[in-house]
Order: C-alpha cells, then sequence, then structure tokens
C-alpha cells in the first residue's frame, strides 16, 4: 500500500543471434530469472540472425539483468562470424529504453547512461548514446550509428565525431560496438478512408507528416486495402505525448471532408500504453480533472 | 508467461464496527496478510459505525480472506449492542463481489454462492444472495433485505418470502444475518451544463435515467455547481457495459442542444475500471479489433 507509484520502463535489446536457440535461451536467462521482471516477448529471426527481447520492469531490476544479459551475448556472440540479412555492429546491437509508467524520458536518458557505462567498464565493449540519450546530432538515428556495421566500426570510431559516448576509440574484437538510448514508445495506426482513391490517401499523409510539414512526431503514407475496397492512411505515432491519437484522428477528419470522403475508422497494431488512450477520452468527454491512476488497474500495477 | 488472463474480483465487505480501530484491524487482517491481494482502502465511520474494506484479487485468494475476516467480525462484533447512524442487519453486514477483470458476472455470482455456504456452514450466519445473485425478486435490492435491521430478523426470518438461500430461519444471536451478492461496479458521472438553469439539467437528467423512461441503468439527477456558475446532470452508470459513457454523454449533448446549451465537459468521480473508457475509445475512434489486452498495463496484470 505504498504512495510512491511503482515505475516501469521497457527495454527491448537486439542482439545478433537468432538461429542457435541455445545460446537465445542463455541470453534471454538474466531476465527470465528475475520474477520481478514481466517477460513479454523473445522474437528470434532465423534469416536476420538476429533475436528481439521485449521485457518490463522497475529500472533497478531492469538495468540488473540487461548488463549481465550483455556479458552473455559478448561471450557467445563472434560478430566476425556473424552474418545475417539485418544490419549489425555489435553482438548486442541496440538496447532502447522506454517509459511505460511513471518514469519520464529524462529518466530513461538516465538509465541509458548507467547501462552505458557499465557496459564499457564491464566487458569493454565500446557504446553510443543514440535517440533521446544522444550528444550529437549526427547520433541520433540508429542507421546512422550502425553506418558501416560491424567491419566498419575499426575505421569509424578514429573519426574525430565518432567517438564513443563511453569507452575507447576500438570496437570490442568480438562483440563490437552497442548502441544504448532511451525513446518513446512507437504507435502504429492507421486511419480507414471509405474511398478506393490511393491519391486521397496520399495528400492527407502529406498533410499529417513531419516529413512534409505536418506533426512533428507523425511519420505516415497511404496503403490500399484492395480486398475491403479502401485505403488508408498508414502511420507511426512517435511521440504520442505530443502528438496524441485523438489530434491526428480529428486532422485527418477534417483533412478528408476535403475530399468529400468519410472516416470509416482506425486501428492501433500491437500494444499501446494507456496513457496514449486515456489522452484522447479525456479529450472526447472533455474530462475535468480526469487522472490516470484514477484507472483501477493502474492502482493494481502501483 | 501464462497464456491464461488472470481473473481479477474485488471485494467491499461492509462491517458493523467503526469505532474500534484494533477489532477493525483484526478484521482486515486476512487481507492484508496475503501478499496477492491488493488491499486498496479501509474505511472506518465512527458515527455510521461501519467499516468499508476495498480489495481486489484473485477469486480463490479473495474467498478465502473474506471468509477468514467474517469469522472474525462474527466474533467481534456483538449487534446486541452495536449502534450507529447506517442501517444494518449484521456484524458482516453486506458483501458484495464486482467482475474487474476477465471475470464474467456469472463467475460473480457463483463466488458468492461459495462464500454464502461457507459462512453459514462455518459460523451459522444465515445468508441472502442480493443484486445479481438474488434467487427472488424481493432479494434484488439490499434495503428491502435490510429492512427490520438486525432487531427486526428474528421475526422477518420466520416470513414465508424472507427463508435465508443459506441457514434456517433464525438469526445469529450476536451476527444476525449478512446478504452476498454479485454486482457491477458503479460509475459516478458528471455532465457539466454551460447555463445556471437547473431545470436544464433536471429535464435532461428525466430523459436519461430509468426511472422516468431512460436508460436501464442509469439514475441521475441535476446538480447546481454555484461556484462554477454551471449546472450539472450528476448521475450513477450502474452497468457500463450495457449502458456505456460514450453512449450517455453523446444523448446528454443531443438533449441539450434543443435548449441551445452547451456541454462544457465531464467528470469521472472515484475509480473506473480501464473497460469503462476503452469502450469510449472504441466509439470515438471508430477501432477496428481493438482488444483490452492490447493496452500494456493490462499485459502487465496477466
Amino acid at each position: 500500500m505504498g504512495v510512491k507509484m511503482k515505475k516501469l520502463v521497457q527495454c527491448v535489446p537486439n542482439y545478433s543471434e537468432g538461429k542457435d536457440l541455445e545460446k537465445i535461451e542463455k541470453i534471454a536467462a538474466p531476465f527470465k530469472n528475475n520474477k520481478n521482471i514481466k517477460f513479454m516477448g523473445c522474437e528470434p529471426d532465423a534469416d536476420y540472425n538476429r533475436t528481439v527481447i521485449t521485457v518490463i520492469g522497475e529500472p533497478e531490476d531492469i538495468v540488473a539483468a540487461v548488463v549481465e544479459s550483455v556479458g552473455i551475448a559478448t561471450e557467445l556472440i563472434d560478430m566476425n562470424v556473424q552474418k545475417g540479412e539485418h544490419l549489425r555492429m555489435g553482438a548486442t546491437d541496440v538496447i532502447p529504453f522506454i517509459p511505460i509508467k511513471d518514469m519520464t524520458m529524462a529518466e530513461c536518458v538516465e538509465l541509458s547512461k548507467i547501462v552505458g557505462e557499465k557496459i564499457w567498464e564491464k566487458f569493454k565493449v565500446p557504446v553510443f548514446l543514440y535517440e533521446e540519450s544522444a550528444t550529437a546530432p549526427n547520433r541520433v538515428s540508429l542507421p546512422s550509428i550502425r553506418k558501416g556495421e560491424f567491419e566498419g566500426m575499426k575505421e569509424k570510431l578514429k573519426l574525430e565525431e565518432w567517438k564513443p559516448d563511453f569507452g575507447e576509440r576500438t570496437p570490442h574484437p568480438t562483440a563490437g560496438v552497442t548502441a544504448v538510448g532511451g525513446r518513446m514508445p512507437l504507435i502504429a495506426f492507421n486511419i480507414n478512408l471509405d474511398t478506393t482513391d490511393i491519391n486521397i490517401a496520399k495528400e492527407i499523409s502529406k498533410a499529417i507528416r513531419f516529413s512534409s510539414g505536418g506533426f512533428r512526431f507523425i511519420q505516415a503514407g497511404p496503403a490500399e486495402m484492395k480486398e475491403k475496397g479502401i485505403v488508408q492512411v498508414t502511420m507511426n505515432i512517435k511521440d504520442y505525448k505530443k502528438n496524441p491519437i485523438y489530434r491526428v484522428f480529428e486532422t485527418v477528419k477534417m483533412e478528408a471532408k476535403r475530399y468529400g470522403v468519410n472516416v470509416l475508422g482506425s486501428e492501433i497494431i500491437g500494444a499501446v500504453p494507456m496513457e496514449a488512450l486515456s489522452d484522447s477520452i479525456e479529450y472526447y468527454l472533455g474530462l475535468d480533472g480526469f487522472k490516470i491512476d484514477k484507472i483501477i488497474e493502474n492502482e493494481l500495477l502501483k
């Protein structure tokens, strides 16, 4: 019955091993062995030769487990012989920290720094901080850091602008380089338009997406749903706090009117934090003084 | 990582002791001693001489704890000397079971029967099943069962129509009679109207409430918010699955138009299950195939 809300962070480390299930089991073990960590998924991909693990827990538990797991991956994976279809630069390629509950982004950035420092100190794997944790503009995007892949890191790290945030200018001989950072959860959100005209979806996508001058955290494009005889504006919401679902939805409705087209509805693909929805319910009901901890399920997670 | 969702039930037993904190502590102990039970609150009221305990947990844990707690209340409370402002018929006066997550009402009714039977068998306190668990129309409402209070139960139980559902036609000499039943969670929902005319709130209340021919599970009335210079339609939603929030809200908006009055917004008082909100978000966004277990927090409660 603590007054303090439990902080929850999601961690989605990517490892460059997607075939050897015994090794993957060992890498996943530090998460599975901690009963306070919710193990949400482990998805090995043999073609990619890569495994994505998704876990949620309190910051301290997650930090301890992910560092231990990186140590195991560092021992088990040799990047000199690793081959797969997915771009990669390290045995543990990337470790994102995502705020889920009662965590600020600043706290996730702090976590990423703690983990980055430990990875260098314990395993001598150099670390770049990326996304919200980035210390320079060229380090924000993972593809930009990863460019050159494992094989190119030796030369890349010697470049003035590619000094790692933790560690020296030489990649780990077998485990390469790892990126660690805080980022917001992505929400995959699609809006259905009652037309078969893909150009209308294209125009509306342009109106809302950042790359064409729209909302700062929206990536969007058109999609044809041939079976249903409709088109979609398909999007990623990269920061649902700054670009809430209802705002994008209402803007698409407003734009669709211009073409005399109805918005039929929408769909959310994959998981979504409650906050991303409760914000929209507040908008539609004009809720006064609503707090997310009034939701019983949230109370149960305290 | 079970596939089975964890079932959660809320239990809100009311005990006829609101002054002696030592006794109350003993009555609450079976809930507090079970770490799997979420202890949401214990509210003793000295004037009422009554304590309301709110707990949430899995059905088996809750059944065991509430039966033990009733045993302790039966020992500690003597209704022959108990006095307070609140109507009461037993040491444990009433035990509602409320479905919170992945529970049907039928399962709550089943729970109430299990608990009712045990209370009679173990402590010889006769039990009436009420609300959704009622076995006859005159047993649906608690006030109807409780009429006559502790002092009148001796005579009442002898009446043909007041044979207890469990136990004999004689109240427990010191602990009286207990009501047990399943019921839906109440949602206290208020809608703000941009007018000072209380009659408009009165007319709209009539349009939506059951007692005047409106929605089956709505109790509503007008309220003046003098400081804010507005009026409210204030209501209880007794079954948010059958009368969802958005439907009531949109109906009030529609009626308010008739008077040229704007709906300013709304407020939810107290706790609300996520399902009661997710239903409305589905409506407003026209969400296709949305399932509540896509919400990360729900995944965490599995």
